[in-house]
């Protein structure tokens, strides 16, 4: 789907907010352009297109830009029906999986995302323990969206899934760097077996980022890292 | 609109985030009981209702509950087609409309919710200074959103409306508060009509708030408030 140059994408594939939006891009079958950002610099173009925010993932459709990832998804959503809808079709599941979406990028990220900034133990601890009781709330809300199937979706991977799957590779990045499991089949059974089903997913696992590599990309980039994992 | 006891709302007459969703029942003409909540107290309702934030809003349709206002706002807008759209028809005005909206909660209303805890003078111009830089970029979201008409909707009260005009009354507050003009004529005149007309609006000016009397309300109740304005 798509004529050549009608979609674009500006992002980072070490990004997890640019992941979301290639999940949806990938689930809707658009073809699109990747404009790669390099690391530690911000082209003309993403600087143009989001002068407000100055960040990725950028979405330029017909060259207008959308900005923010999780608007950039409803937005795929709206537009293309060109595969399963993304939202849920019912009003109440909608606002509970904006909810759920909302819960992740507001609650339960900061602690991923500062985590690296920490160097005493006991804020560490404290950090691990944020994000392990984020976990622990996200396993019941995947029972509450899933309704028994395999994704926060249902039998499709949904608004959740992509808000939720974007983040995925970067915890298990924080798992590696600080020797512990978070996500595993003992603390969140319903988790980790979604997490190897989303990952397994054709409109996922040729996007999905591998950990070490990210550790790599990480060791190489340290010094034009103001932030990690990249801002949104 | 509306059987008796279909609708409830939890909320506060103060609450920013509660004006938003009275805004957007009252557009609608939706009948609802309003459960305004004490301040400093949380009650059963509340934390039975909104268990991860604890926070008011919450809407109970039919008992269920909707959390967080921007969320509620959206689910007003599907549920209910007994007046004018809420978020635009077209999925990139949509989109816009909702970048405006996360903009002014993620970075504008920080500084205006901030402020009250900074004691040092530059410390607060630099707050105010946030503001002033927030409502210029506000100015600019006007003209492009409202397209020559009357509000943000167009020729009716729409979703950034809604997200902006909750925070109004507060913006007055803290104009009192430090003695200086940050929504006027001369600085944002597009707003400072924008403004005048919101507050004017039938759906509104029954439920905007009266600065003077939030002023009143923080005296009277300094002592329980751990943070103001309160949290959504």
């Amino acid at each position: 789907m798509g004529k050549k140059g009608e979609v674009k994408l500006i992002g980072t594939w070490v990004s997890p907010f640019t992941l979301r939006t290639r999940i949806a891009l990938n689930l809707k079958s658009i073809d699109y352009e990747f404009l790669e950002e390099k690391a530690g610099t911000k082209s003309d173009l993403l600087l143009e297109s989001n002068p407000v925010h100055k960040k990725i993932p950028v979405l330029l459709h017909h060259d207008r830009p959308i900005c923010e990832s999780l608007i950039i998804v409803q937005y795929i959503d709206e537009v293309w029906s060109s595969g399963p809808s993304i939202l849920p079709s019912d009003p109440y599941d909608r606002a509970v999986a904006r909810f759920w979406a909302a819960y992740i990028d507001e609650k339960w990220f900061p602690a991923l995302k500062t985590i690296r900034f920490t160097k005493v133990p006991e804020e560490i601890e404290k950090k691990l323990n944020e994000m392990r009781e984020g976990l622990s709330l996200l396993e019941g809300a995947f029972v509450e969206c899933s309704k028994g199937k395999s994704f926060f979706g249902g039998d499709q991977i949904g608004y959740v899934d992509i808000a939720f799957g974007g983040l995925l590779a970067w915890l298990r990045v924080r798992e590696k760097n600080y020797s512990v499991s978070l996500l595993n089949a003992t603390a969140t059974p319903n988790l980790a077996g979604w997490a190897e089903r989303l990952c397994a997913h054709p409109a996922v696992k040729d996007v999905m980022q591998d950990p070490d590599k990210l550790i790599e990309w990480v060791q190489i980039n340290i010094d034009k890292l103001q932030q990690a994992p990249p801002a949104k």
